[in-house]
């Protein structure tokens, strides 16, 4: 996966500077005119004839660090101390922590938080298992599971390379939604050893949140601990994508005044993102979505290899167009790419209906660029922060799983992940609606509160939910009170 | 396991109170009379008739609360709201959460701590695994893993009770030597089944401390971890309570001038704990240990069905000295009872020989009162915190661990136990060594600092420290810094 430059390449140069000899004008006007930007300086040490100054620099790339780093040492009266790069710099040590709810200050703590005190705890909840969700982590801890086989763009990189995107999940999940989150990466590719291995540890957990995984075991993983084990299971990569693009059309269809169960729309690349895609879309009432993948249109009349395209190609393509993108892309509402950079071409989005979407996901570089799409487009949006319309997971997975925390479900419905999604698009008002912003940014502070509030009404409807007044009066009159 | 009342039981009334009727003076008279202990009193609402006040009380049982709700009750002018239970509320919603090390404020810092910019820290790892100790978690996390199959003395009462202990070592690990544990309760009690989870899971931690699973099966497991994973493994009930031991023993015969090599040695008890401590003792220079079990003394013309029983016979009993405990206590220097109640009678401890020793560690009932003992014996131990020299974990593992990581350690050696007890027991200084203060209390502040330091230089001579100068260098100047 390429780096796109402007968000992440920040360097520090930490330099020593000869008072008698050079100025800090002087190294500003060498970084300036190699157009690297100066976006902070902070004075370490100042001595009579040196200063130790850290300057931070915003870069392009390693090699527009590198020239800067190389004229700078050039200078005379001045000396390269280090130049330290600030995206590592933040995952020093890991990113996050554990932390004591209440401190032991003292002999009494220590036997009310653990012997002998916590014996009486541990009995409680041998007598009534229910009350591992009051008395435990359980009921707001999800375990972030990978197997490193499909980390970003990076592909099968192994469990500790993983780890960093997991923690910076953890981090999301408790910043956004208040979930604990715990990254667990997994030293096998094995489907059953991971089964085997999620269902051992998943009683000190409330939900479990697959990651990273690789098609098609990932169907199989997520089926199988579905089926097997009491709390909610969700394959984020698959649905938390699925959640927020159905997000996004919903809006954009709106915008363009066009019905989900009227459209054609051509799904491209039909891994587990486009899968879960095309589930969701029938879901919402969709009738008419093509299947596209390297060899074209995805038709009944072939045998497929896989059981997941098996499946796909009963299921859509009810005119059963055949050929390649670029045929059955004619007269298409929608398109949404889950495929591959420059899949789209400027000629397939000008044979498109009236009024198109185009949702250009392939993350660096999209099916096609919004630069090239937008004279033919309606509405555009992509996985980039540096476009509008980012279709980012991170709108749907911490509300989802807080809600279905909060309700302690046992699984994660249709109706949840359909009602996440509508929650989400209803972010947007109706006055700010536009080709612009179809979708609300990741940092929107409305969406988690819609979110968690619609998925915990879609889990009692759907019988999942488990919480209810009645037993939590038991829980305080049983156990915590004891009159 | 029954309770020691003084520590734990707490309850706190919510009450309200008609002023007209009730004062809070004749409540407090109720209750002292029934020999409540008023400890806390917090006004929650006052209005212009009734006030609600919550009064902690200690109590001794729940009989003893009981009665005092009874009473109070009856009062008229008195309405019991509810009554807590101070203990349980400590454990409400579990004891432990996750926490950012760094806030993510803006778009910015999210492409840095996950996509983009996290990419570049996994391809770092991806490249060089060793990285994983600098840039995730790894470094400074250990698993707190048990099936909840021999929980404190509850017994098998399964992974979601057992959570609220493995919650309260997480805060210990945190608290005295800032590792951040986390506690994974297993849905299995097959032994291939837990070698096989913790192995897929470790490539997230940086240690395993294996907890509260029933013997024998505790021995295979962490004998397998230790041989197939390259993190320390250490079982707390075996190696933490061997530790203190050999730590409270060393001091024991300071004070009574005796040397380990000479002494006659009595080890009661031949379940996980009394073989690890046969073994350090062994380790450490004894040579006459004679293990006791319910059949009495382990003898080598015995043929035992436990290999770990026949291991114990070939090495142990030097004079193969048969019996039971009342024989092969005479003469015995020391005494160290991990095993029930009740099992050592005053007339074995006067049978012992001069300048006798007795660590009586069943908990909460030890093998004979320091009460009754105390007139026979030189020095007495037990595990309990309401006798002098409590011999408990809590010295050993926060320390031990804490070392490990930093070094790096790949296994905790014997040497490494050796030097945390000989760590352990130096913190008492020969000025304060009395038998009454053989072994440094739970909250002495020197000891983690001492253990840590101990078991660093002993896993640098035992070969397994993997952290060198040479390597955190590298580190530093190839990944972290760009000259």
């Amino acid at each position: 996966m390429s780096v796109p430059k402007s968000v992440n390449h920040s360097i520090i140069l930490r330099l020593e500077i000869d008072k008698e000899i050079a100025s800090f004008g002087q190294i500003a006007t060498v970084i300036g005119g190699l157009n690297g930007d100066i976006v902070a300086i902070d004075v370490i040490n100042v001595g009579r004839e040196r200063t130790i100054r850290d300057i931070t620099v915003t870069v392009s790339g390693q090699e527009h660090s590198d020239l800067i780093v190389q004229e700078v040492k050039k200078m005379s009266g001045v000396k390269v101390i280090h130049v330290s790069d600030r995206t590592f710099l933040v995952h020093l040590g890991g990113k996050i922590e554990t932390k004591l709810k209440l401190p032991i200050k003292n002999r009494d703590d220590l036997s009310r938080v653990y012997t002998p005190g916590v014996a009486r705890i541990s009995s409680a909840i041998h007598e009534d298992e229910s009350l591992a969700y009051s008395l435990t982590i359980k009921r707001n801890t999800v375990a972030v599971v990978s197997d490193g086989s499909a980390v970003l763009g990076l592909g099968n990189i192994g469990p500790k390379a993983a780890m960093p995107v997991m923690e910076g999940k953890a981090m999301l999940f408790k910043q956004l939604s208040n979930v604990d989150a715990f990254p667990i990466c997994l030293e096998t590719q094995d489907t059953d050893e991971i089964v085997q291995t999620i269902k051992a540890m998943a009683p000190t957990f409330g939900g479990i949140n697959l990651e990273d995984i690789s098609s098609p075991r990932c169907f199989e993983i997520e089926q199988r601990l579905t089926e097997e084990l009491d709390i909610p299971v969700f394959h984020d990569d698959q649905h938390g994508t699925a959640v927020v693009i159905l997000a996004g059309l919903l809006n954009a269809l709106k915008y363009v005044g066009k019905n989900l169960r009227d459209c054609k729309i051509v799904v491209c690349g039909i891994g587990a993102a486009g899968i879960a895609c095309t589930k969701m879309l029938l879901n919402a009432g969709a009738k008419n979505v093509i299947g596209v993948d390297r060899d074209g249109a995805l038709v009944r009349s072939v045998k497929y290899e896989s059981s997941a395209w098996e499946w796909y190609a009963d299921n859509t393509n009810p005119d059963q167009e055949a050929g390649p993108l670029s045929d059955v892309i004619k007269e298409a509402d929608v398109f949404i790419g889950v495929s591959g950079p420059g899949v789209l071409k400027q000629e397939d989005v000008k044979n498109m209906a009236e009024g198109s979407i185009v949702f250009a996901m392939a993350n660096p570089t999209p099916e096609i660029t919004p630069e090239e799409a937008e004279p033919y487009v309606s509405v555009m949006a992509t996985g980039r922060s540096d476009y509008p319309n980012q279709i980012n997971n991170v709108l749907c997975f911490p509300g989802i799983f807080r809600g279905a925390l909060d309700c302690r479900a046992s699984r994660i419905t249709e109706e949840m992940k359909l009602a996440a999604a509508k929650a989400i698009a209803s972010s947007v008002t109706d006055d700010e609606l536009n080709p612009d912003y179809i979708i609300p940014g990741v940092f929107n502070e409305k969406v988690v509160e819609r979110v968690r509030k619609a998925v915990i009404e879609a889990a009692y409807e759907s019988g999942v939910a488990r919480k209810d007044q009645q037993h939590t009066r038991k829980i305080n009159t049983e156990s915590l009170e004891m009159v």
